[in-house]
């Protein structure tokens, strides 16, 4: 494989499961109040608009890491107004 | 131009800027407490790749979104170990 496609995976990864060490903190403290509801609100968006550009080019590394990122920020939002 | 290409820059547009409004809250609220520092530091190396990506592949949207994003999450971290 190409190293920059090794590259762009690895960076896909990272960007992508760094949002589980957020899920888990906000779940294991039950505290949410320093996260901004815009960012997740605008991630979220965000994300599903990557994953729709992901179908249409069909490119499925970006279809999965945009799907993934999405679920993760939907549950800190549920964890946000829980939590809040 | 494409539809599509419009989904994508607003798909990047929403993902960089999602980061200013914590940003905002961070320095306003001087807390990060919430805030996973697994998550910021595995993000900032993660768009950070994405940049060296866009480098590669000559692509001026991928790195203006990405290095934006890395020095948003850099004054994130600065807050973090600032308000911890």
């Amino acid at each position: 494989m190409d190293t920059i496609l090794i590259v762009g995976y690895i960076a896909g990864t990272l960007t992508t499961i760094s949002f589980i060490p957020q899920v888990a903190r906000a779940w294991k403290m039950k505290e949410t109040r320093d996260l901004s509801l815009a960012m997740l609100v605008l991630f979220a968006v965000g994300v599903l608009l990557w994953t729709v550009y992901g179908f249409w080019v069909s490119s499925l590394p970006v279809i999965a890491a945009n799907m993934i990122t999405f679920l993760l920020i939907l549950v800190l939002l549920f964890l946000k107004f829980r939590y809040k």
